[in-house]
């Protein structure tokens, strides 16, 4: 699993996919940051009447409901469904669900329909997805991290999806194995956009990746590790931020590998 | 007084109260990103459809016309009902109130039947509608902060509210009471956005303080300080940014409290 | 030139011109950011009902199809129309011309309806423009610095218009003279939306300059010089944009000056 980390990384930094993103309104610039920093490439645009034309050239596809709508739900259907012509990885990140019926039928309804390979969120947020795709419905958004691996384990299979669960330590099943990464820093949390960044990276190195499971890992680990180094230097969220797309920029991929293990 | 900013400020460290942001689109990262470094926890949506799930879970709402059209307007009349509905402050920011009518009247709109706790605004968009607000129109947004303290006390008491005035010493009033605070450095005037953080800290403060009154002072004293700090180690408004969201992290309440004065 | 240069640069700090962006949902905030570190005022908005009232005031209009949508394009005609009704200069970046039809045919319009007084892009969108503005369609996005000058010359006279075209070595041309301007690094494209603000600080410049073309070559020589300054204190693309922002604030105008020559 090392090598393929430390290979998905050099291919995403070599082949600079171009990433689609339909994503909200707050982290647009961060998000697009960080995929220049990886070496990848973002394309952001969400107008119905230009989805086909860039579904046919993009390498992958990154939907985020973080600020969703009507018409960004309408767009992420149209785009969804196009990648699915031209065979581009979808990746979904559920900003929310769990939080409003809207945000949680949304990322159900894309689940569903769209099929994305990879679902990316935090623990709240896929307990919320799992609780209303699962028999019983309900279940309260617990965090804890042992039903987070047996609902996420569940769906992945349910679903034929590798889930991808954000936390001190990040937990990657595609429903069969489990790996974890460990590492970052708090000031994580404190800097909009680095889960839906790492949402994004998940959509980069999907597109280079031998498989989902694969690329999902090779995300989280490149964040770790950057995270990790850039929380050492930094005095706070507001350094933290340009010392973060630095650490990416230069990034240390047997490093980031170290941090996997799977089990 | 002082004592009642530190304690607010330390309360909204403690409570990390959910603000929910209904603002404008040049400012959602660096507003999600203050609100996280002064410890509260940013929430942006605008989908009419989710407003009454989230208005139930949020502890404040903050409303900003800077990018305003006819849906945004639509989300914010929707939002301030619910807002109304469960109880939870709403904190108006009248971007660019003056510069045209639209903005001018949908403040005043929002105002007459959201019916904020606090307005934060500068000189001139609060004359602009102090203007529109009186008896005789047509007033002109001079920047006399003389005439400023007048027309705010008058707003402030006739529609019950408080009303924040940034400048070089910032100006509060309740209509009865007019607090000033000093500090800050004039790079926050070259950083997009600092304004409408203040707003939205603004808002987190007032969720957790005893009187609006004291929220809106509380808001502007932290800026003063973290702004004062960081201008003083910042070589342009570039690199002031990422050091006034670490002063906003490590604020020293006292020095926050100590540049208020009451008269 | 280089006195022109420094005359438009010094006025541009000196006048701090109004700056009405109608621009895309990822570069807001830089763009807003840049032009404030360049002594200009920025001005986002785009409802239909407010621009009217904004042309008005502004001193230039900026329209940048980077997230266009159908609303955003309408916004942009109106505004347009506007802008020509009240002598504002009018300044288009077509992003991602050639990348879908929408962007190339919106572009294009605008070229034909507003008839902006500088068009601002890649060689890849400039050289997309030419070859449906020219008599044979579907050239080739070739970035052949050498055909990108032949195609820029010929729509720069067809439209009566300066096209400047960024890279390595910047090209400007008034179909008739042309300016190259050397420097910058190449963290600029590892950072969104530089690109976006050198289009938006054309529009400061063209408010001040004495002709579109003096005004299109200060903005991209003031790019070049800070550019270069700040690439070489960054580590990487994270610390470029703050310290870029500051060499902006402490621009050098004869430096910018130095980096122009006209062939």
């Amino acid at each position: 699993m090392q090598k393929d980390v430390i290979e998905t990384l050099q291919k995403m930094r070599e082949k600079s996919p171009l990433v689609h993103c339909i994503t909200n309104l707050v982290v647009m610039q961060v998000n697009a940051n960080v995929l220049l920093a990886c070496g990848a490439s973002p394309l952001m645009a969400h107008a119905q009447e230009e989805l086909e034309d860039l579904e046919k050239i993009v390498n992958a596809l990154v939907l985020n409901i973080g600020t969703l709508d009507k018409h960004t739900i309408a767009s992420m259907n149209v785009a969804g469904d196009f990648a699915n012509k031209y065979k581009k990885p979808v990746v979904l990140d559920p900003v929310g669900a769990g939080a409003s019926k809207l945000r949680t039928e949304t990322a159900l309804s894309i689940i569903r329909t769209i099929k994305p390979c990879i679902v990316r969120g935090n623990g709240s947020e896929i307990m919320a997805l799992a609780g209303e795709l699962g028999e019983t419905k309900g279940v309260d958004s617990t965090k804890d991290s042992l039903s987070v691996v047996k609902e996420a384990k569940r769906i992945a299979n349910d679903f034929n999806m590798v889930v991808s669960v954000s936390g001190e330590v990040d937990m990657i099943t595609d429903g069969k194995h489990i790996a974890h990464v460990s590492g970052g820093n708090p000031l994580m949390t404190l800097v909009t956009g680095i889960g839906c960044s790492a949402t994004a990276v998940t959509g980069a190195c999907m597109a280079v990746a031998k498989t989902p499971f694969i690329g999902a890992i090779s995300a989280m680990a490149l964040f770790a590790s950057a995270g990790e180094k850039a929380g050492k230097k930094a005095h706070g969220p507001g350094s933290f931020l340009p010392l973060f797309l630095d650490e990416l920029y230069h990034a240390d991929f047997n490093d980031a590998a170290k941090r996997v293990t799977l089990s």
